[in-house]
């Protein structure tokens, strides 16, 4: 066990593997200033190491529109009501204990042993800018600036930031390939965007590995509120609307099979 | 990290806090008889410290009833069919692992940092008598004497026992400010109730910061078992009928918005 | 607190065990071998101790048929559409986290204090060949082997493999005595079976405490996938149709009160 004491604690992982470079990637154990300890995934090898996982976004079921296990949209149904019911959804994008206490959001998640988690991933992708240090300094003081909710403005023109991606594993070309053409057409790879809204006014919290183009953004990005209004209830959920024109076909706007049964893995440093 | 081996945390807790005056709020590590070890938060400043967090009760969804997150009531609906489908709702009041093992019931529950805990609560209170001692040592041995059951008694005879409780932060006035008059003149404030029965046999586990007087406790109290009857299904949920007359409304039978947006910390000493 | 280290935890467990004989029933802290630390029970004492809880099945609301709590089969409700809707349910059997990691398993499903395990049992009963090793050496493994997926086979061609138990309390016929005489006449029982498939093919995960004779699994045997065609949704569930023919009255095809609110608790060593 790899015990860290340390406020900050994303600087204690930079820490460990500076003070040894033999530093493994493994499950390393945090304490945040308030002495709570939790245990998360390290990766200590890309780019000199030093990441911690801190979220991990997959879709459980697919048909599932916002139903048990969509934590990262809404587990209460697709709520419209004129857009008032539930307009954060469950409200983890911007919830303390998710991204303030890591164990929470990833804890049920890791969708395979965590040591073929760099062999089985499709792509590996990292901002070398300071994002995040722009807007708060971590996820959480990003979706306060820019909330994850039903109606909150319009696109493009209240979307969050972009910011483009150092791929270590795969190129934009090989994320594009992971959707259908007529998906492809909507964005630009290589990058990363954060609060996409959608035409309807859904937003749609992360897009991994690319930015938009056209306010369709529920085909390739993930995460959201409590309603999509647009083919109410298909395209709710974790992964909103990746199977639009059937699961997995890559056809129309549906994502290919094997984006459709990733996991969204985000690290901090 | 503070790690405390005892087979009566909240006795260790007291006693961190005596053999050093200086400890302060934070995350403690308890281990339980059984060698299990858990983190909460403790309190280790209001009247002399020593307390542990045991339980945290809140609204995840008002308008959700009985839906996913309300584990203080029933995430399975109103279920009623005579009231037998599903009198204890979820039973996590009388449930072994809530009570005795703190981190089930609170490790996903926080609502802010627990370093703005006490400066952001809007009341807080504590008995100083030895009402838990008197009903089996723990909110465990109490409900089991006081089930949060579907039609096990009525109002008021069967209800639970009362106790006064002493101001840290607030006033039976300032208790009473948080609801509309139509409820404030339901209760008394300045008192800790257990298991509230109300008029239609629905018990409420909780009514933080008053005693009852008329029997419409589903608009002040917290948790409750797992059918509502009256106005099916609109008072079943961790905050019941808060939301009767709109959601923090404070007019007729709702609560004010405050109120209805606070989470419930139980502390143990 | 017992903390252990070693990259085959079950191996851990037993040496605890085999260097102090001493050793007693407890919580003990593992680490895995990615550096992952959990806490699960140990029985220390059954045929010379070293066994660890890797799983907890119990049913926690008969009449919610795959509603929330049923993560053992599926939290989705019954899911049909020709099968192909939700066939594999929440997954569980064949989830890394479950098994490899085991605290995801039990963490909240503790009916009990544990130190009344022994005593509140109804059997108890333990394989003494090496099932799991022929099997891949864990549960994990084992269901890989034999997906519980709707519609992957026949009954009884294509069931999962049986084996023998030795008793350390009941016997075969109390085995029996915890069902109805129509359903007694299904089963032999003083066995385990794994992967069960119905009539209707839907697959059941553990038969605990007898093997099949008739394809009828769903009234005695505990977990399964996400759809069971007959009487939809009457059957689905983690206790599928132990309440057949009413809640615990033993009668017809519906299984005793005592074992429809029994746990049934997997031990690995």
């Amino acid at each position: 066990m790899n015990i860290v004491q340390n406020p900050t604690n994303t600087e204690a992982v930079k820490e460990i593997k500076s003070s040894n470079n033999n530093a493994q990637d493994g499950i390393y154990t945090l304490v945040t200033s308030y002495g709570e300890s939790y245990q998360t995934f390290c990766d200590m090898m890309t780019d000199g190491g030093g990441w911690t996982l801190v979220a991990s976004v997959h879709e459980n079921f697919m048909a599932g529109k916002c139903t048990v296990g969509d934590r990262w949209s809404s587990q209460q149904g697709n709520l419209g009501g004129g857009g008032v019911d539930y307009p954060d959804g469950d409200g983890n994008w911007a919830n303390y204990a998710t991204f303030g206490l890591p164990d929470g959001a990833t804890s049920d998640d890791y969708k395979t042993p965590l040591n073929l988690w760099r062999n089985s991933s499709l792509q590996r992708f990292r901002t070398n800018n300071s994002i995040l240090n722009q807007q708060g300094g971590n996820l959480f003081s990003l979706y306060k600036l820019f909330p994850v909710t039903y109606n909150v403005g319009r696109c493009p023109k209240d979307n969050g930031p972009t910011v483009p991606v150092v791929y270590d594993l795969g190129s934009p070309a090989r994320t594009a390939s992971f959707y259908s053409p007529d998906v492809t057409d909507q964005f630009t790879p290589g990058y990363i965007q954060f609060r996409s809204i959608n035409n309807e006014r859904a937003p749609l919290a992360l897009c991994p590995g690319m930015k938009i183009e056209k306010c369709n953004a529920e085909h390739f990005c993930v995460g959201g509120g409590g309603f999509f209004p647009e083919a109410d209830p298909k395209q709710c959920g974790d992964f909103a609307a990746y199977d639009f024109n059937g699961y997995g076909t890559k056809r129309g706007n549906s994502a290919g099979k094997e984006i459709t049964e990733a996991a969204v893995l985000l690290f901090y440093r």
